[in-house]
């Protein structure tokens, strides 16, 4: 894992560059990031460039033997272009325009805002294709797929859907327009549809859910036009990637088609309580964890972009980190698998919105902050890893074995996010509460989509999967013939592609899957307790049950004992062919009951578990065995004799970090 | 009490129509509720009609001798309308036109939006005027009237102002323009009060109220005008009516003259606590309760054109019913002495926003729901009824006796939505407070509005009746001379008919009623504690108090005993002529105070009283007694010995019903 | 002290014009405030002025002895001005015009708008400048720099800039530009900095401090404007002043140089709990008491323009008062160094927007209120305090030397409002905090702008003052030098005058100050505790902490003792030539800690001190010892012996009063 930095030339003075690069240097970093913000420095009016600074700045970096990854700067426009060209503005929900002064404000499908952004992109990959000290591109910065109700966003809008139906008749259907009289006759009729003004209880959920898709479409397809540009301008020993904030539920990176690989952002401390009495000082795990699985499963590169390197700007408090906390962060991303972490920023600003965020260097532009003393200590620290690392270590049999897969489609999320049905629902959570169970198993654990292969898995969870067809049945059907044990929960299977839940039993798609039928589901006030019995112990719920009636008692893993309904199953499992499909009815807060069940799953598969508390992971990576702890308490390893501990000890303390092999 | 159904042809496959009609006939539905939401679908390009379909629906309707309720289709427009005049839809606070794809967004007082709104219903009386399948019209649905802030509503409302002012002086004397230079000098100079962007602390509370009453007229002329384009085209065997939401704060029913009759529609189940644990599961039962007494007091036909039929998908959670519940909501709606119940809607539809609501068959178009269970029952036991009906069964005397008038008028509520002077007020739940009072006391209770004859009822309530002239005050005396029984209460007859406060003592107009004076009124914080001792309590307030200083200490009921004013008096009575004066000054949470004064009034004025626990409603309608059970608990009736139980015994156990002769 | 009322001529009928003024008259008031909301009724069209109902206003005031305060009209516009001239409305930040129908929505930078304030302000000057009833003007109300999205404005702010700034360059930098791509090439490229549409997080923070302070200009310039219109048509016996709302943020009041002086307006209870179970009704001493450091500091004349006379239509709740409190206000305003106290307003309105708000006389016109009866007996204690008032009487010694001044400036507010850190900030709370501190000391506090004398002072606090430059730092080190005691707190001196914090350690500016250096700063979640110890107690904290190394261990006065950092510093103090310098480098709720470290600070310079609790206030003026109490508790003061009782008795109950010779 490689270590680097970013770096904005552009925000002192001249005269400071090289001190600075040299110290980047000096501290260990092995590449710096520039230049994604700094259109106007390369284009200070229409048609005039400017690349002499950066090209010092470059060979600054080359002279300290720094490789550098280039940004494009189209996240920000320069004032100039706003107003001769206004119509490179989105519009909001209200129909205005966006202004100068902020990010993310650009109209995607707008062919002007192309064409400069052509020009641009162009320019860079002429001058800076080939040179050696520049090892990769990213494209734009964190990308978000914005609705945008612009004139240009809504012809996009109506394109986009013309294709995808063909006839506005498809279109009526996919939309089930003839609810509350809303058929077109033409596409040219449509316009983007508009929550914040219809109101979000009479907007019509399939519109919005293609409004979702169109927007991430539209976003990936950005990319990718950059991408096309550079590839053909650029050498092969650069790459190309972007970085998405790590649990963002817009922009989709799999819809990209041109680049090399997805990286990451991520700040895992955002001013939240957290676990425990320091958890405000360590952050939350959850969003780093998500990403290692969703961005780096098997196979795929992935870096993390940008790594919080000490207190931010933006929270509602601003706490400091509890020392070691950078540290344990980077040793969470190492054994997270991946290939580069990158901090914002190097030198702490001392001026804009982010005065107050944090770098590798205070105020003064010299002295090492904590985050960065620890970055400092983890090149150092890795330098000694390398030297350790042995090529020919293979995956332990019982890490191996455990290799989890969790299902995930943004169709879920978008369409849910519209019809949640009850306040207390969540899908990125609910989905975060199974992968979380898989880590405190001890076990790897891959995000995919669904047209992946399930083969390389001996667990597949679908959480709340709820657009569905055939053919994605029959291969779940077809994946527990063959020996896979399926993990399905409520709201899994119960609508098509369209959104439209299927006109028949509830979840009747997944009937013979989990050989029981779904009579019902059911929420409670968040205030009361819905009670089950089962696998020996007592759960509570009250976000969302679904009544289960089996056709084989003896399938019931649990049952409901309060309610009106008392009796009926909350988990039921079935065998088909060489494999199992459990489901999971019911959603606790404490996941204690999944938990419990997704034990007794891996538990009847002959797979080997941990028990890890909240907060403790324990990774493997490259031969090494990497553990971490963000909770307040101490937590105590269980070693084998034969350890070889390289970082560490086995008493992994609030903020720990130990790394072994075996 | 008939039952019927909502069905939505366009929503299903022409191929599926025929079963389901023959189906809701099976089940014993006895009509069907259709159109109203179909615009597009009989006319899908401007000037191009058809009603074939409709006629094919209506015919299979008569052949398994269902009778039709036609919608007209106003509600919502076509798509091309709103492309080819984009007048049609109303502006909001914002000046923001609204858009295609939802209800409720015309721009009613739009000349373009009339001359459609005709010619679609002109076409359906024409058509359908003398078919006699249909029984009934309801003319657009759920009537809202929203304020419109377009330039034609801008014109209707300066004329709407000239018509009932006739000179600018007296529109600024009415409005108190003098007050913060708001005076104009003429008609044309006027805009609608907007308190969105002038602020709700500075806007006129006088322009705001006649903006009230101006989009309350504007809403039932539009109701008009369709009435009186229906009325020459159709059979006298067709009724004319609208379904107004039960407790809606904006459009007022007894503003339309050319109507037969007003329903309404009533989701008693939003997701809220309500009464105990199960309250989540049963509703709440103040709506319904509201709604009998104030669409269906004497001599009034009403009916409810929508029922809950089971869980819905627009609460903040959308629980399941206790099986059961509907079938107490039917019962409640029978003993409220309705003429129908319609539910909406017969199929659960499987798209849309609405895809989540239920219906009486599920989504497989078939199975019952429970609530469909429930409906099916129900229509069995009216069966039995009406064969148990006595058409000379007479009123019994106690519940003739007890009958009790309580006085609405929609200006009051809009006066103190705008000034209601302490973030506690609500002035619909303080009326319910004193209705629901009436209830516990087993009286019947109608909603009247102040012209209506009083001398019907020996107790008048007149809660927070703000806005009197002295017309009325003589009219209350002369009620009280001839052995009315009146109650007043703090905020009652305070302001004249503009929303001024009278330039004299608090409440002076009634000071000859209730001879005592209102030095002052408080208020104390959420969290405090005012107490009051009399009828030997003690009581608890924070709400509002109002410091009354009687004439004859003799009259004095309550008593304040803490605060800097304790002695003052709390409630007062007094007697004129052969009736009493009762005025109640203070505002208690939990209405025990209320419900102890109220009690003396009957009980002194010789009325029998009940003592029904919250969520018991006893109700007599057509000789048959019927009781229902909203509170979590079991509640055993006290029934003579003669008692013919023809439904559930006398133990009303939760969602539980009751009915029977005596 | 002087007492007036305002009275509003125009909101009656001619016919009891006399009546009233004769009346207030009698009830001894000295003068009478009118005109300021009658623009209307001064020019009831373009270019016809009508003055003769003001004539006789005003000669009726004369027949009485009453002189006037003239207001100048121009907070709320004639309907007509706006119709044919719409530019003069000011655009919010949806870049909506604004309405007609309410106050302060004038586009103060429109030369149109201007135009008109000229003729009607020139024909007033002309009309009443030297009418010897007249004693003084109020120009406009309340004054409010609210933001301004107009055109006009647009321009305006960027003349403004280019005044500032001559260079774009210049304002690059003092904008930090160059971050997120913002830099300009024109002036003409600028537009006002729109917070709701680009989003709080994103927007350059210099960019809005500079849309602060331009206006505040623009503010402080239309009041001048106006000022320098009447000057030359006034007499010399007239004054000019106007009235700020006691603690705006946004209008700064010595930012104007054409005024006399500058009064206020305050309404000390806005429905909150304040001080124990009596503070609903007592109201919250702190912004009167801002007030009176703020506007009367020494040699400054001001006075109270509105006071509060009773209950208010605008609180989220509108108690009665407990009767005394409008009494205690008024000797609170007399302590306060006031020369004259009037309220708001004489009748109750019955319409309008404010007809629930109290008046001097109730809603009949005749009847004294609880607020009017005291203000009645204030008027004849006034008279007795005028015979028993000394002119030779000299301010006590231990009064004078407690003498202490708290830097303000508004900057610092704007700065930090913007970059408040945690949501926990408030910077006008935690100056309030010291100010209290310093008047429970029995000490006059001063608030001065920092180029003001501090040599008068022998204690001077600058809490949180965010911005400064070398000069200032200067200016502290010899006022220490030469004897001065200065306290520093966190966030004192960490940013230049643009908003940049410095390029070196946190707050180094001051280091050579405190003698030490600030590592950091953290903060806690708002339910967690922070301890420190010192000053021989414990407290606690959990909004702000910087962590302070001190270059000598003696100075330090409290250290943290929880927290990963347990042992730095909390607090310190250094000794410079004759003088000291303490540094509180944390914020507690309950301001223990603040009130020790003070505390030992007067002891250590000699200086005595009261302990008066919260809601006690004992001041000195022209003799008069005057002490109220806004606590819910009796508090008994410790007078000498020799003491002369003017009014009250040495115990003060809650809302109580005593005035006293020594």
């Amino acid at each position: 894992m490689s270590l680097g930095i970013y770096y904005y030339p552009e925000h002192w003075d001249k005269s400071e560059w090289e001190g600075d690069i040299k110290n980047i240097a000096e501290i260990g970093f092995e590449f710096i990031h520039i230049a994604e913000f700094s259109w106007i420095d390369m284009e200070p009016s229409e048609g005039v460039y400017i690349f002499e600074w950066l090209d010092e700045v470059i060979a600054l970096a080359s002279k300290y033997n720094l490789k550098v990854i280039l940004g494009t700067p189209t996240s920000i426009t320069p004032v100039w272009m706003g107003i001769k060209y206004p119509e490179i503005y989105l519009m909001n929900a209200d129909y205005q325009r966006q202004e100068h002064g902020t990010r993310d404000q650009q109209s995607l499908s707008n062919p002007i805002w192309k064409r400069f952004t052509k020009k641009i992109v162009t320019k860079l990959g002429e001058r800076y294709g080939n040179n050696p000290t520049v090892i990769g591109w990213q494209i734009d910065n964190e990308p978000w797929a914005k609705p945008d109700f612009s004139p240009s966003s809504q012809e996009a809008f109506k394109k986009w859907l013309e294709t995808k139906y063909e006839t506005i008749e498809n279109l009526n259907n996919a939309w089930g327009a003839s609810f509350w009289n809303q058929t077109y006759s033409s596409f040219s009729e449509i316009k983007i549809p508009n929550a914040k003004l219809v109101g979000w209880w009479g907007i019509n959920p399939h519109s919005l859910l293609d409004l979702k898709r169109y927007s991430a479409d539209t976003q990936a397809d950005f990319l990718d036009f950059q991408a096309e540009i550079l590839r053909p301008l650029i050498s092969k020993n650069q790459y190309i990637t972007t970085n998405y904030t790590a649990t963002n539920q817009s922009a989709d990176p799999r819809r990209t088609k041109k680049l090399d690989f997805n990286s990451f952002t991520s700040y895992p401390n955002k001013g939240n309580a957290n676990i425990g009495d320091l958890g405000f000082r360590l952050g939350d795990p959850k969003e780093l964890s998500f990403a290692f699985s969703f961005y780096a499963p098997e196979n795929h590169t992935s870096g993390i972009m940008e790594l919080q390197p000490g207190y931010v700007n933006w929270g509602g408090i601003n706490s400091l980190l509890l020392p070691g906390t950078v540290r344990m962060w980077l040793y969470h991303c190492f054994g997270g698998n991946l290939s580069f972490a990158c901090s914002y920023r190097y030198r702490q600003i001392n001026y804009g919105a982010e005065q107050y965020h944090s770098g590798i260097v205070k105020l003064d532009g010299l002295t090492l902050s904590q985050g960065g003393k620890e970055y400092k200590q983890v090149i150092e620290e890795m330098e000694m890893l390398r030297k350790a690392y042995n090529p020919k270590a293979e995956i332990p049999k019982k890490i191996k074995e455990r290799k989890t897969a969790l299902l995930w489609n943004y169709d879920n999320t978008w369409s849910m996010a519209q019809q949640g049905q009850t306040n207390q629902w969540n899908t990125l959570q609910f989905f975060q509460k199974y992968l979380e169970i898989v880590k405190s198993f001890g076990a790897p654990a891959d995000i995919i989509y669904e047209n992946d292969d399930l083969s390389k898995y001996k667990v597949v969870i679908a959480p709340a999967f709820e657009l569905v067809d055939n053919a994605l049945i029959d291969k779940w059907k077809n994946y527990v013939k063959q020996g896979g044990n399926l993990v399905l929960t409520l709201r899994t299977g119960v609508k098509d592609r369209n959104g439209h839940i299927f006109s028949a039993g509830w979840g009747e798609k997944i009937y013979s899957l989990i050989n029981a039928e779904i009579e019902n589901f059911d929420q409670l006030l968040p205030s009361t307790k819905g009670t089950i019995e089962g696998l020996k112990n007592e759960y509570f719920w009250n976000n969302w049950a679904d009544l289960i009636v089996p056709n084989n008692p003896k399938n019931v893993l649990a049952t409901y004992t309060n309610q009106f309904y008392a009796g009926k199953a909350a988990v039921v499992t079935h065998k088909i062919g060489k494999g199992t499909v459990t489901y999971i009815g019911v959603d606790t807060d404490d996941a204690l009951l999944e938990k419990d069940v997704l034990r007794s799953v891996y538990f009847q598969a002959n797979i080997t578990t941990e028990n890890y508390p909240e907060g403790v992971y324990v990774q493997w990576r490259d031969g090494f065995w990497v553990a971490v702890n963000y909770a307040s308490e101490d937590y105590e390893l269980k070693l084998p004799v034969k350890t070889n501990l390289l970082i560490g000890t086995k008493i992994l303390k609030p903020g720990g970090v130990c790394v072994w092999t075996e």
